[in-house]
């Protein structure tokens, strides 16, 4: 039975702004310094899925980039293009939905464009036991990431341990929590990190659309009768941007019976903004996170991100410096989040060129 | 008897770097928002010294660049030119030989091209009291300024006040204090700010020189003889360099009798570095001074200067932020000063390109 790959890269991506931007979404950012996360993304896989068998699911803008970006690693039938941004179950759906009617079934491993893994053997054993599960099962697999801190940035799987046993059934999803609540999980041994992960078979996912997403299925089987013909493309416009906007985890994975959770344990995350860059980047003696061209002095636990000019930062502490092609951010480490408001600002102000 | 501006403006000027740089040195900054330093310098003079009689002293690098900056305010036989810099004793007895021998004898009024003085009438009321004293008299005449706060920033002249007199004599010029000193200076009610501002008629400062400073004198006579000859450059360049480097208020003022005081008080400032641009421009409600394309949420006391690219800082506090053509510089205001060991790293290793 092959085994697919399915990332799924539409985001606008302005956490990282002014870095990234409508024109250069946080997917093609090379923040580890080494490659962008779309191309860490379709390189990490390299151990258990054939890259012609990998999927990356965008929206129509972002395909030429995209195709770009990727430089040949991914074929333009590989690339498929969302009319409209429709939330996870209309996107995972829709590439089950190709797989089946372009392609055979198989074994579906679902990623984020933006994920970042430090331990690249041990996720290729974890995924790998996760792909030989799902062959001779129909479970739905998600990967639960062991927290290593009381992260307050990621939702959380309880689950109930069971001794001896790779796969745990989940028990609940939570979102993501205050740092109190965050410290309990942690100790309690029993909460893992939701991190987006699923693996399991195309049809196998369809037939649980099907059961508990029926205004979804109805979409895509619609599509998916028009694939192959001339009216694919213009069936896709028309139903695609109707499809009801839901995520698979609220959809599908809270609801559905035969959830298992796989414990992976090989350094990941999902590089959420400029305060947690730590995670792909490694600090210098003085706790700075430096790239391009940067004069630091008496500088320390910064993240100054340089683009086309010197940043020279003297006596600064705790603080984000990052130069875009358009704009430049300095904020408080601890207050990286606001980027946030800064993009609504301007979005609201209509200043895209500062977008 | 005619009045003469020499404005010099020779300086390298980094001190506000990375808006100034060897390209454009600090006295072509628009730090007001009104006009650049250097306009303001020439404009202000209005009200006592015609335009046509306003001489500049700057480097042979300069020249271009200030005829093009001072936009027809100043001709090209106006604009001096020193083949090599040679401190302000050098400068001042090169326009005062210019004067001389290629114009008449008059008073000359000195500036330095990048000073901002708030209340110009005041000022010009002052400078023309010093003009009609110099008329009538030899005297050479300094303009102390009646200190508002207690500046570590600035020389200073103790004097001896004299009721009903508008002039002091100077007992003594001291260098920068420290903030005690200066907050003692403050009380003491007999120490002026040392504004490097003078008034003398030409031939009076060259007779000073004769007698203090005779062997800049003997220079300067050489290149004196040899104006309005074919061998003017070629003098000029060969003497000029072997000028001994001494300072006006080091080699002249603080030697010679007949130094008179007139105090100023007209808002005096030498606009010296980020820490003191509120001199030249006002403050917002919440103490940041801003000027370009900038975003500022919860920032307070924070010096943003936006280029090409907006400036977005989110919670910042007491922060300068430029950004130049070349670099981007953040540091703590109260550290400002700093900037100068930035520049020195990067002469030190020849990052002309940033400078």
């Amino acid at each position: 039975m092959k085994t697919y790959g399915v990332i799924m890269a539409g985001g606008g991506g302005t956490r990282f702004w002014p870095l990234s931007t409508k024109a250069e979404p946080k997917q093609f950012l090379n923040l580890s310094g080494k490659e962008s996360l779309i191309n860490e993304t379709i390189d990490r896989q390299e151990g258990f899925i054939r890259k012609e068998d990998i999927f990356i699911v965008t929206n129509e803008m972002q395909v030429s980039l995209m195709l770009a970006r990727t430089a040949g690693r991914i074929g333009r039938d590989h690339v498929l293009a969302e009319p409209a941004a429709r939330n996870t179950a209309a996107c995972i759906g829709y590439a089950a939905m190709e797989i089946l009617r372009k392609y055979e079934d198989g074994v579906m491993c679902i990623f984020a464009a933006d994920h970042h893994i430090r331990d690249k053997a041990a996720y290729t054993r974890t995924m790998q036991e996760a792909v030989r599960t799902v062959q001779k099962t129909d479970a739905l697999v998600t990967i639960g990431i062991l927290p290593t801190f009381p992260s307050t940035g990621y939702g959380y799987m309880r689950h109930a341990p069971k001794k001896g046993q790779l796969y745990h059934e989940v028990e609940e999803f939570v979102e993501k929590p205050d740092e109190e609540t965050a410290r309990a999980y942690l100790a309690a041994g029993r909460y893992a990190w939701n991190s987006g992960m699923f693996v399991w078979k195309a049809s196998t996912i369809l037939d649980y659309y099907r059961k508990l997403l029926p205004d979804v299925y109805e979409c895509l089987a619609r599509i998916g009768d028009a694939m192959g013909t001339p009216e694919e493309q213009e069936v896709l416009h028309r139903v695609y941007p109707t499809i009801p906007k839901i995520s698979v985890d609220y959809g599908i994975m809270e609801r559905a019976r035969g959830v298992l959770m796989l414990e992976g344990d090989f350094g990941w995350s999902d590089v959420g903004s400029w305060d947690t860059l730590d995670s792909v980047r490694k600090k210098d003696a003085r706790g700075n996170i430096a790239s391009g061209d940067t004069l630091l002095m008496d500088t320390d636990d910064c993240v100054i991100y340089a683009g086309e000019k010197l940043i020279a930062a003297v006596g600064m502490k705790d603080t984000v410096v990052v130069e875009g092609r358009n704009a430049i951010l300095v904020c408080p480490v601890r207050e990286a989040q606001r980027v946030k408001q800064v993009v609504e600002t301007l979005e609201k102000e209509g200043r895209f060129d500062r977008l």
